[in-house]
């Protein structure tokens, strides 16, 4: 039996917020659609930030309004706080994430915030999302979790104690990201290891990986074997990398997908489909550096997908 | 105790073949020298092939002998054939590699020879190596391992059939190299692990990897797991891939090195010297496009080499 992996593709939210221009409602529509057509089940749409942080994301309710519409689809969305929870659960958002550094500095520079002071955010949502009519699925994300351009090392155990705390405080699950792209396969093996004995395996199985040094897909493979079953990856890679011009930030859907079906796993995706989802962001981000491989090179000769 | 893994350095000749320029002898000598004093303990120098079929690489005979003034340095060759081996054996080449073509189609293409006459020349060769008085490596390495452009899906059988026949030829070892960018991480294991069961694990050792489709890491890491200890890269990249604009061919040297030393194997290779190499490369091929992510990132913060 094929292991079926999720691909969460966040390009609409981790993509968008990197880059100058606004995308219009409608082209983030349109991309939505194709990526559903295409065998995306879950995509993080946008996030609850105010409008003027991030004047690319301020459309994100009616993004998850027009999402909702596909059934099949999980829509995600980011939450910094309580208050982008309250909007996200009054939007309908299936899964929120919110994010806690575990570099307190970048936590302080990027939200304002102590750990302290986010994980209080945590309790309340998860409040929040416990009371609400509809039922949301809650994950607190761990950003900076393999190491940070500000405070540099981030041990293991620390990662530990804030994945145990956002448990504590009422997330469903918690998820680890690679935010600075400093992640390699050894230590993913051994922080997904070692997060997974403290809170159980079911509590983490979602990974953002980003490809700042080129190690994404080395760490995907580091943590399909230590039983990791969801990646997020943005299509076309958008977004590149504020840390180092040229690098693609996320990890590439169109490389990502076309590796696991590759491989055998199931991910539920179209490859000849997705692999033309880049068009509409060509057409409409004109000159925005597209990344990836896959695209350019097709398919192997003779590559069949497994289903 | 950390486990040694050898970057074998291919840049002077698949790279240097790959492009249009022919870069000056002197520089080549220079590159070499300064992959040298960055750790590189073998280098791929150059191809004994007509000059006219390759003028990029004509010198190949007096990098050769450059390169063998630095002790501790393995200096290697290809071979496309006898004439070619003799020639290497003349120059003084410590490792000499001939490429089988799992495809046969490609093997005509490419050389205009059949699966047979390409190991009747294996023969020739491991007999002249064998009273060379200076003892030189022989590889056999079969290309296409992992797939073909022309035949589409190259078998695992043809690669044992293949290895088997090299090494009765009377090859040291045997290679795989995956030259169209098709292998993903679980092929790659099950080919060496069915090699390795046929010829030996000893008698295959390194993998010649290819990132057309940006799996070229991962295919490290899932080499790396059935016992593989050297890995052919390019410097920056260089030379692209003929079949995939953009795309680089060879995995990248820097990005290579990064990951290796970051998971905790030693490669001798001095990362902030490796890291400025490819100014060389830069300064003389103004506009050739390099690759990798790791020189324009840098290395985290706090990073330290194991030794």
């Amino acid at each position: 039996m094929p292991t079926p992996i999720l691909i969460s593709e966040v390009g609409p939210r981790d993509g968008l917020q990197s880059i100058d221009r606004t995308l219009p409602t409608a082209v983030k529509c349109a991309w939505i659609d194709a990526l559903v057509e295409a065998g995306i089940t879950e995509i993080e749409v946008g996030s609850f930030v105010p409008a003027k942080l991030l004047p690319q994301l301020a459309d994100t309710a009616d993004v998850v309004a027009h999402a909702r519409q596909h059934k099949g689809l999980t829509v995600a969305v980011l939450v910094p706080n309580a208050k982008g929870a309250e909007a996200a659960l009054q939007a309908g958002a299936h899964k929120l994430t919110l994010p806690l550094s575990a570099s307190e500095t970048h936590s302080l520079k990027n939200l304002r915030r102590t750990h302290a002071q986010v994980l209080e955010e945590a309790r309340t949502i998860a409040a929040m999302v416990k009371a609400a009519p509809c039922k949301a699925h809650f994950e607190g994300s761990v950003s900076t979790a393999f190491g940070c351009t500000l405070e540099g090392e981030v041990t293991e155990a620390k990662v530990v104690e804030l994945a145990e705390a956002l448990m504590a405080a009422g997330c469903d699950e918690v998820g680890l990201s690679d935010t600075t792209g400093y992640a390699n396969p050894a230590q993913v093996r051994a922080v997904v290891r070692a997060v997974h004995a403290a809170i159980g395996p079911e509590h983490l199985t979602g990974l953002h990986l980003h490809n700042t040094r080129g190690l994404g897909l080395a760490n995907v493979i580091a943590g399909l074997e230590v039983g990791i079953t969801t990646f997020d990856a943005s299509l076309a890679g958008l977004g590149g990398c504020p840390f180092a011009p040229g690098a693609s930030g996320n990890i590439v859907t169109e490389d990502l997908a076309f590796m696991l079906e590759a491989m055998g796993y199931t991910t539920g995706i179209n490859l000849e489909k997705l692999l033309n989802v880049r068009q509409i962001l060509a057409d409409a981000l004109p000159g925005e550096p597209l990344y990836g491989f896959t695209p350019d090179a097709g398919l192997p000769l003779g590559f069949k997908q497994a289903a």
